[in-house]
């Protein structure tokens, strides 16, 4: 049971009104597809910032959705004083307040989380494995530093494409990269 | 079989040598004790670099030792560009060029590392959880993210007080942080 491993940056995702704020008349382009259909790099970056600190160069990715997300590691946490909880994507709950500047404006929102660990998957893929919707499931990665991670969240969609989607904590604690290869415990 | 967690952060080891280079006549002071008996922290911090980039506020932990060495996460690596190997502490075999930058002086030599995740012990501690010398052990940790650590290699001396060692990779990746609690797995 191999998984190809996908490591997510930290990254933005934008409602179509926070979008207009941010960055105005500036057309977003696409840069790369990402392995997930539908789902691209753009061109455009924009700065997170709390009281405490800033880190520029966040990636924006599109297309637009419904909400506005900031997706980071722990270890951003830290630098930004901050304790996002870990969350499914898409789920806000308790959310951190960040602010996302862009060059045609800010927006301050409670909407930074730490995405959980997850498995993207169709039904054809996930019945073929054996695995169960919503299931948890245990996977193996890494080799000089390996481990089983325990809490890794079944993601069904339609057009899912077979992916292990981690952090980049998760990935360097590990020693793992984008395309490395992960296992699934049973 | 419950463990303490103790997260190391980026810090350095001097020999006395490199010492006197970085801080000439500066005398070091006791911060804090460290768990591991004869370990402290100092009030003396370097900035470490190399052609990419530099961190500062790198804490110098004392007392001197026979050898320099840096120990930096994964996380860092990248940070400086540099792709420093998983080594036990005091073996420098293939380590990564890093530059010291002190008050007084700068230092360059292959000392960059990432120390393995290793489990400090006493021989009577070790029988007790009947464990082996030189074994690696794999270890439980975290709660909303958990995971088994695979590589955990057993470091017996003389005074080891049970503590086990992680780097921030590992501590962020599965939220913990020092005084947390690990499990042992056979």
């Amino acid at each position: 049971m191999d998984i190809k491993i996908g490591v997510s940056n930290r990254h933005v995702h934008l409602s179509s009104d926070d979008y207009l704020t941010l960055f105005g008349d500036i057309k977003m382009e696409k840069l790369k597809d990402l392995v997930q259909v539908g789902e691209f790099a753009t061109n455009l970056v924009v700065e997170i910032a709390t009281e405490k600190a800033k880190i520029g160069k966040v990636r924006f990715l599109g297309p637009c959705r419904s909400y506005t997300q900031v997706e980071i590691s722990k270890t951003d946490c830290y630098t930004l004083g901050i304790d996002a909880p870990v969350r499914a994507s898409g789920d806000l709950e308790n959310a951190s307040e960040i602010t996302i500047i862009g060059p045609c404006g800010r927006v301050t929102k409670r909407c930074a989380i730490i995405a959980n660990r997850h498995l993207h998957i169709n039904h054809i893929d996930r019945e073929r494995l054996g695995l169960l919707t919503k299931e948890k499931v245990s996977i193996e990665l890494g080799t000089v530093k390996s481990a089983v991670l325990n809490d890794v969240y079944i993601k069904e969609t339609l057009n899912g494409v077979l992916e292990l989607h981690l952090d980049t904590d998760d990935a360097n604690s590990n020693l793992v990269k984008t395309g490395d290869i992960a296992r699934i415990i049973r």
